[in-house]
């Protein structure tokens, strides 16, 4: 192994604890994220309201991109991101408003 | 208005500004995520290696879905957020090899 090679597997390596470090605070946010949503979920079903607030999202994604843009992150990722997030989340509220319907 | 539908509006008002702070932080930690990949396909690229590491993204996942289950979080929605992070990797990866290749 050239000292080329030991470089770059020790840059490797501390770039991996970095990526493990923020992937761990990621899930925590989300799992946090996910108890927020979960929550309007059962005030949503409770008042007989919709899941998806296609203004709230509008505004979410507009807040997004520009939060991605001061930050350094590529906009149209967010766009990706909050799909899938606004996805799961129609997902779990459309289980609450069922559940707490056969209740 | 009513009582009911007052305290309605405050708990959905409350619980979406967390989810806007959670959001933000969110944003800022995959900014920086990404940093990090993209050094880490700066550094493959000049050591002429695949984006890609099967064994790095199995094992990545597996404790992804260990710290779900740890935090409250649906561990197959980390599977699909896993996914989607990987597949922008890969791109920046590939545009950055492209670059390189040009240079």
């Amino acid at each position: 192994m050239t000292d080329d090679d030991r470089e770059f597997v020790g840059d490797l390596a501390r770039l991996r604890r970095s990526i493990d470090n923020l992937d761990a605070a990621m899930v925590h946010l989300l799992a946090e994220r996910f108890r927020c949503t979960d929550a309007i979920g059962e005030l949503k079903a409770r008042h007989g309201l919709e899941s998806r607030d296609p203004r709230r999202e509008a505004a979410q994604l507009k807040r997004l991109r520009f939060l991605a843009a001061q930050s350094g992150l590529d906009p149209d990722f967010t766009r990706k991101l909050h799909a899938l997030v606004v996805r799961e989340v129609v997902i779990n509220h459309e289980a609450v408003k069922f559940g707490s319907g056969a209740g």
